[in-house]
């Protein structure tokens, strides 16, 4: 499209609405559309590069704990969901039914799958015979179905694309360290590469997976101060074992059940990538995830000049082929379309070269976070420009975590708490003793959900009381209202 | 599992039953497994460690064509089936139907996605405006369903894992160019990566895509002289723009249906793999695709011998860190078990490295292929072993290919042509009037089809008559039992 107008109409506030400015930008940036079913989403070119990217890092992390990746059906019996109680009441309403296939009736239905723990349970229970086959450590990249009401583009879809995380172990504690390790894994995924900082800790018993012993989750804050469950590690106990027949022979003769874990992100997370880094003109990646670091914008106003311009273009690709990600904007839009237009799909890095640059051996590198211009001499480039990408990776990061600081508050006071729920945004950091009646009581008065029990509690133990119940604290805990 | 005794039981003989020979070594290889859900395959690590070699070859040659990766949702309405009529008729009857969902009748069944065709075709038409957003050129990975009454693993199952490649062009000219260019990315993965020979060429009317112009093909020859379509590429025409409105405004200020296109090589390929290269022993995997590239299988008799021999393993393995697939074989069980299960998981190189090998500075490499055996030393491994790897991908390709050429025939008499499919196996190559209803008396008395019309046909035309009808031929064609 040429075009010489200003490439967005202006985008809504994010202060005056959170939400339109998220669809907004998620649609403006080409990342995703509304699919023609209910509920479901199209992973736009630019949106899936993004996942791409995503999943390459993520997958890596999962292969140097020793994860292999594998495939399992996407249709479960309706019998495979009822083996283990909790677990059907708790995605049952949710699942769409497969009834008729190849022109018949199915005689039982099947379910497509909103999580496998079952199918694989069933696969764990024929591959492991003796304590020698374990742990067994598996992971799968696979689309889900959660038949949603309200849904949200990437955010909460019918549909969505994950990867879960199954494992099988000898001993409980060695379950337990598998759980956490991968929580680790996400965590640092989520800060490292994600540059979104987030609190590790534990869900309470309300929160927990369907049929889990224990769930761990990462819960960021997003630029609204809400909260985003961001990535999950069920410790399953041995309920799934027990429901799926997965027992093994141990060293000393004796026929054990195994204790497994299961661990899942999803594409929630471009949702978060969006929410806690974009701006006002847009989309913010960080640059370790964006499809595209550095955005080339070549400039002249005479044709005599362009040759000249474009030589140094082709000069600077040429020089980061296979080692950065770059686009050269070669269209016919202005330049100040360009800008508009890639600020928008937030590349971290924009690289200006005109007439003037040729003369000076120079390009002008602007950051997409805070704007700063720097002119950088031709012969510097290939040291200064990763450098620079790793300075916004920190940046980006370190942003997010301040803006969270500011943002989280602690109370002793169950009054003061509402005043800030209702009148405030962010985290209220309060002292717990673990209840749920209480905790569903504080989401009906409020909407704020108890988040996350922090693995960060303090040194030597919680003193005082709990904030609702009044009964001696056990933990602190954090609240929020939430997506 | 520590185990003296050998590995597997024997594999039964390719030339006694090569169904059953099949279906044991995806078995005892560790590749899949049969679901509990009829007609569906679990897709087990190791097999899924060839897919996600396969997929990072393929992706890399369709992302040097400009070809962007997306994602579609699973789930497609039933009116979207059938705006085309050629392609409801033919998918209509293996499609998987979803009725009810969140606890609900559905109002409109929704089919998960035997193919993409309709689901991205209402994307399309809306996201092309004017022919300068074309070409568009989509891929997605995916798992697409397809209900089979008779099954078998990777090669015919109800679930699948594939690719589908959507693109929308401005003329006939560029469609058909797209289309081929398509089948030349396979041909040239096939034959370079998988190291199979394929025939490209074109399919008969009878044999094409629902709702297509025209289908073309890369046909392989399995070990057993049967067919089997490796992947497929079509242009659709306008068939699709016409049913979706995918229409341009071009540069007359016209208004025009795009021409569309679609290609597609899915799991099926690791059937190809398997039924190719492997033999009595088991697999044989080409270098390029397998999981583990080489085997290390470290002996020794006395305690004291192993530390000596640990240390070179280890110094071997770091060396190959990050460039060679390095499997090295830890585990208890004997030499002589290591060496029969991974030659029947066909790792394409062993390296066997004992006392003496440590004493004289050496490895002893053994081919997968022809079990040829060579003393490397340790200092000219770094070089001869990737050398023998790309020499054993040569051997596999040669090898297939004068399998394929010994089992090649010709004839220009229907008597023989009878005899060889009946007695012989192989491809049968005619001379050929295109004629549907002699193609489809041909499969009736032979089960023989006509797979491809290959590309490569005499220089200035055929000359003679058809095998069958004795009308003047067109062309030279590929008959031969399939899979």
């Amino acid at each position: 499209m040429v075009n010489d107008e200003k490439f967005v109409e202006d985008i809504v506030d994010q202060d005056d609405n959170f939400s339109q400015w998220y669809n907004q930008v998620v649609r403006k940036a080409e990342l995703a559309d509304y699919a023609p079913v209910r509920g479901c989403m199209i992973i736009r070119p630019y949106g899936y590069a993004l996942w791409e990217n995503l999943q390459q890092k993520v997958d890596a992390r999962f292969k140097e704990t020793d994860v292999q990746n594998a495939y399992f059906p996407l249709l479960i019996p309706q019998s495979f969901l009822q083996k283990e109680a909790e677990h059907v009441e708790g995605f049952a309403p949710e699942v769409a039914w497969v009834t008729r296939g190849g022109g018949e009736e199915l005689e039982e239905p099947l379910a497509i799958r909103p999580t496998s723990e079952t199918i694989i349970g069933n696969s764990f229970s024929k591959w492991i015979q003796s304590y020698r086959d374990l742990p067994l450590l598996i992971n799968q990249w696979a689309n889900v179905m959660r038949w949603e009401k309200r849904t949200a583009l990437f955010l909460r879809t019918s549909e969505f694309l994950w990867q879960e995380g199954h494992t099988a172990h000898r001993t409980p504690e060695e379950a337990e360290e598998r759980t956490r390790l991968m929580l680790e894994v996400y965590r640092s995924f989520a800060e490292e590469d994600a540059a979104i900082p987030v609190i590790p800790g534990r869900k309470s018993e309300n929160e927990k997976f369907a049929g889990a012993l224990r769930t761990y989750s990462i819960e960021a804050m997003m630029g609204d101060g809400k909260a985003l469950q961001s990535a999950t590690s069920h410790n399953l106990g041995d309920n799934f074992a027990r429901g799926f027949d997965i027992q093994f022979l141990d060293a000393d003769s004796q026929r054990k059940y195994c204790h497994t874990t299961s661990w899942g992100m999803s594409t929630r997370m471009i949702g978060a990538l969006i929410m806690v880094h974009g701006d006002k003109s847009g989309l913010i990646l960080p640059p370790r995830l964006a499809p595209y670091q550095v955005v080339i914008v070549p400039i002249w106003r005479k044709e005599k000049e362009k040759e000249a311009v474009n030589e140094l273009v082709n000069r600077v690709e040429k020089m980061f082929k296979g080692k950065v990600r770059v686009k050269v904007d070669r269209s016919e839009n202005t330049p100040g379309w360009k800008y508009n237009e890639w600020e928008m799909r937030g590349v971290p890095l924009r690289m200006e070269i005109g007439p003037r640059d040729v003369q000076n051996n120079n390009v002008m590198l602007v950051r997409r976070d805070n704007r700063v211009k720097e002119p950088v001499s031709v012969d510097a480039l290939e040291q200064r420009l990763p450098e620079l990408l790793e300075e916004i990776q920190k940046a980006l990061y370190q942003r997010a975590l301040e803006f969270r600081e500011q943002n989280t508050y602690t109370t002793d006071s169950y009054d003061e708490f509402k005043q800030i729920i209702a009148e405030k945004r962010g985290f209220v950091r309060v002292k717990w003793a673990e209840d749920s009646a209480a905790e569903l009581a504080i989401k009906e008065e409020t909407k704020a959900t108890l988040r996350v029990i922090p693995f960060d509690q303090p040194e030597g133990g919680v003193q005082g009381k709990c904030i609702y119940t009044g009964k001696p604290a056990t933990c602190e805990a954090i609240f929020a209202r939430a997506y």
